[in-house]
């Protein structure tokens, strides 16, 4: 497989270079670039230095896949050279997700749409893929009636950039005991703070975010009738999602089946004993694969309905592993 | 007025004397106490030295009123040493909250309750107090069918103790870029972490601070079938509780109606313009005596439902201040 990298330096292009070698995957060639003021830059992988290359057409000229972890407008100029060269493009921004001839995989749960493609496969926003993969998990079984979900998101989710501007305004505070004014990536300082506010607003006060758990999940799921209403806040954590999730139902759960529907599913671990102090917390999910489950009960105001908690790295099963498995789908499929 | 408070050097305390002096409240004696290792510490207010005293008998003997913000077990002897000088106590415990002869008061929403006790008047736990806030607000206007409810809790609702654990694991990260072992307060890290677990969990999978912000509400608002569904987390903030709440109506709720009265209500100031930055977060929230909402919108998921997001800081009118007004009453009263 001639592979390349699109945003080789950002923070979920890191983490992919770091699964790749422990990946399914025979990478016979790996091409890497990032933006103008990485180019030239050396990053090493398997021991070998590489380094980040021009994203001109060159770059495209003989790979099998790109993947692409940078900005809707950088995804839509790669796209077009990727499709021009013949290459296949999983691609991590929003630019195609929504698009009726491209498929937006999480292989526990549709990779069988990765059969007929344009060049294009999205992977889901990193708030979406563990809640489709719970809704998968227990849809099995119980009618998704409506779905009220509220996030807790780490910065490493915006980028290298907002780890760095979390750290700093956090040690402002701790050096001098006062709020930092410097700000650069966030409209409000994230430091020991909340921003109940993750991309832009739309005209239904939802925010684009919010609107994508929506409109990302249903397409994944093959349910466009699917309600889902989200509450997206990022949170002072470097990595890993959290989101409280209230799921309906048509008839009442039995919350030990739900329990072990979850835990059996490819992808996902339950970690649910309370009384032992037993639930995941985003430091614990840092860097694993699985998608954890804990604080799983029946809510009290609805027969109906359960409560859950999950942590997911974002930028593991959130992005990096998400596209690497979809990239091992397609090397099986041929 | 002749006033003591039990816990004077702990985070409420603290916040108690700073609020007094601006208060209504004509305090013509103060005494204070704490815990065994403050008695004998001097604290100034108002420019003179007050020494915590010993909380034995003799401190109870000549006062009108008594602010507890200590332990249930603390609170449950301070009350019978109390009562017996006939002194009332306004207490933050847990302890006496649900009692049938103890009101339970929030003074924006049931002041009068306060005419009829038995010597103790409690004060609803932190994150109860907003959430009954907006609830008397909006049910006004509109029936209250079912509220599911995610906090986003601060951890000086656990103490100073908890403030110093979260700045110390914190800056260990920040030095070592490793995660501290050390942890007394809470059984996870809650530096640069999240963590689902507020109290201890009961029979039903839920916590007690979440069972809380059910059973107070329904006292509070008079309302015993109300049914709300609440996830409890500690979040890395020294102060500001935030909620991220969806509530149900039996109708369709007019989302301009419903800014407008939350706005109107005593103590409740909405912030909400998403399209310009501007909503409520914790840092913003920190020492103002209102509670602030903002993201209010409609659900997509249910159209009798509505999405909102509220911080209030937890040292002030979820406890301090709150107690004040409670004063404030009393003195008006007689």
């Amino acid at each position: 497989m001639k592979l390349g990298i699109i945003g080789a330096t950002g923070a979920v292009g890191k983490v992919f270079l770091d699964l790749l070698p422990k990946s399914k995957l025979n990478v016979s060639e790996l091409r890497l670039t990032a933006s103008e003021r990485s180019i030239g830059k050396k990053i090493k992988y398997n021991n070998t230095d590489y380094i980040i290359q021009e994203n001109s057409e060159d770059f495209y000229v003989g790979l099998d896949y790109v993947f692409s972890s940078a900005s809707a407008e950088v995804s839509k100029k790669a796209a077009e050279k990727s499709k021009k060269h013949n290459a296949i493009m999983i691609d991590d921004s929003s630019e195609f997700r929504m698009n009726e001839d491209v498929p937006l995989v999480v292989p526990e749960i549709n990779s069988e749409s990765l059969k007929s493609h344009n060049g294009v496969v999205a992977i889901p926003n990193c708030t979406t893929t563990p809640l489709a993969m719970i809704l998968d998990a227990v849809r099995s079984e119980y009618n998704l009636k409506r779905v009220i979900v509220d996030t807790y998101q780490a910065v490493s989710g915006t980028g290298n950039l907002a780890i760095k501007e979390l750290l700093d305004q956090t040690k402002h505070y701790l050096d001098n005991g006062t709020i930092s004014d410097k700000k650069n990536v966030y409209s409000h300082n994230i430091g020991l703070n909340l921003i109940p506010h993750v991309e832009s607003p739309l005209d239904n006060l939802y925010t684009k975010e919010e609107m994508k758990m929506l409109y990302e999940t249903r397409k994944i799921l093959s349910d466009p009738e699917l309600k889902i209403s989200a509450t997206c806040v990022r949170v002072p954590v470097i990595r890993c999602h959290s989101e409280s999730i209230n799921i309906e139902f048509d008839k009442p759960p039995n919350i030990n089946q739900i329990s072990k529907i979850l835990n059996q599913y490819n992808g996902i671990t339950v970690l649910d004993d309370i009384k032992n102090d037993l639930y995941p917390t985003p430091l614990f999910g840092e860097g694993k694969h699985d998608i954890f489950i804990g604080r799983l009960r029946n809510d009290i105001s609805n027969e109906n309905a359960i409560n859950l908690w999950v942590v997911s790295d974002n930028l593991i099963k959130g992005a990096a592993l998400n596209a690497i498995q979809i990239l091992e789908v397609f090397e099986k499929i041929g």
